[in-house]
């Protein structure tokens, strides 16, 4: 018997969701959203079997999936609660676990919701279920936040049927590990793109501008809101980072003229290259 | 009848250049390299009509391309002066121009070479012949800086022959300009990379790790000599890059928790958009 997965939000995150489970024939898909246009669109894009435009639409489903913005996703939770079925597990998609999990905390150890944190480790700059793609997880790496002793497997499961791999970590070990390796970089292409447009000869530097500066700065087109949301969220993580890097940062600044400066860069250069292969 | 052009140099940047010149039907293509086994993979590959192992192999060339690693350039041109036709052009690829064409200045003032200064904005990650590509400098951008009196046109109309756009600027323009859109993104990616290999746990971000690191770090896979060849040559530039950009991103760090994030990161996001298209 299929399992029936509410997705709670219906955007490029929920959306390819959709698509990747009702493709493996073993999963039900609801889709919620607050727009009925959404609503249409995604069951053309065959990302949800059903949908609804209210909460209420969760209740017969055995996993529920909030791909709601980070702000959002705790709020998100406690409104479901009178509508969860019994036995229910709730998990989520946002990119900071530890602020999240703090709040849902008291609803958990009440007993009112059974709720494990997700971190699918995929997207793009793009938003909204037009964007979505069935393969968006394949391949992928899905952080998994146990919270009390809500059931991890069945949430593990799901993210496996659509091709993702699973690490579970606890929820400060991975907002320090993205603040580090997702969060940071986002930061930085900001940074990057307010030092050019903050000069006046912006233009010509456009024309200048090859494969660094468009590779370094691709993830500032991310939407803005979504992305203030997860760096406030993740502020303590992300400030160490950005210390670890300006320390990093200053060390080859010193050596800039240094007749070592080939030598630093060689660990960096053949760790990169173990790191991705020809990317 | 055709134009004679001699590379010094027949790696990624100089072997590109000749498949796509040869493919102009306007141009000879004479290679020299140090090594004849890159002579014979050059000649293989159709990007030179014929090689030599020393420099007067240069002596039937109407322009002279040298293509070696920035700290090597000057030093060319000046083994090159006993070896050059009358009225022959010599330029280069180097991606810093203010020390390279100050140390050849004294020649050309001194009327023993004519010299233009070039930098084809465009390369990879990767080096050598074999990585070499008719198609590199199709649609890219090269910067060619004058210098004394030399004729700019036959230089400018090579990079045009293979497919760029030519912007003309003085030497000190240009290593500014490069200083902050090709530089300072390679001395982030290194920095970056080091954060990562710095820590105990770099297995497990490294399985963590996504597009957003992958992207912004990928141009720290370069060559380590040919970089802090640049880095050294354009240090000053460089500096002042870093400065700029480390204010953007202090003014980031201190507002990470503001209600103004959001709009904060508007703009850049706007621009972002605005310089590549889905990219």
């Amino acid at each position: 018997m299929k399992s029936t997965v509410a997705i709670v939000g219906v955007g490029l995150i929920g959306g390819s969701l959709g698509q990747a489970l009702r493709r493996t024939g073993r999963y039900r898909v609801i889709g919620i959203s607050r727009k009925s246009a959404t609503i249409v669109r995604a069951k053309r894009l065959s990302a949800i079997d059903e949908g609804y435009t209210e909460l209420s639409g969760v209740r017969t489903a055995d996993i529920v999936v909030i791909c709601n913005p980070v702000d959002l996703i705790a709020p998100t939770v406690a409104q479901l609660v009178p509508y969860l079925k019994t036995g229910a597990l709730v998990t989520d998609a946002g990119s900071v676990k530890g602020s999240i999990l703090k709040s849902i905390a008291p609803l958990a150890h009440a007993g009112q919701v059974n709720f494990v944190g997700s971190h699918p480790l995929a997207g793009s700059h793009k938003t909204g279920v037009n964007a979505a793609r069935f393969d968006l997880y394949h391949g992928s790496t899905v952080v998994v936040v146990p919270l009390g002793k809500s059931r991890l497997k069945p949430i593990e499961a799901l993210w496996k049927a659509v091709g993702a791999r699973v690490v579970r970590l606890s929820a400060d070990d991975h907002d320090e590990a993205v603040a580090l390796i997702s969060h940071l970089p986002h930061l930085i292409a900001h940074a990057l793109v307010a030092s050019v447009l903050r000069r006046k000869d912006r233009g010509l530097l456009a024309r200048l501008m090859a494969g660094s500066f468009r590779d370094a700065t691709r993830v500032a087109s991310a939407d803005p809101e979504q992305w203030a949301q997860i760096f406030s969220a993740n502020r303590g993580a992300v400030r160490q980072a950005l210390r670890d890097f300006r320390r990093e940062l200053k060390a080859l600044e010193n050596h800039l003229s240094s007749s070592s400066l080939s030598k630093r860069l060689l660990p960096t250069q053949q760790y990169r290259l173990s790191l991705f292969r020809d990317h």
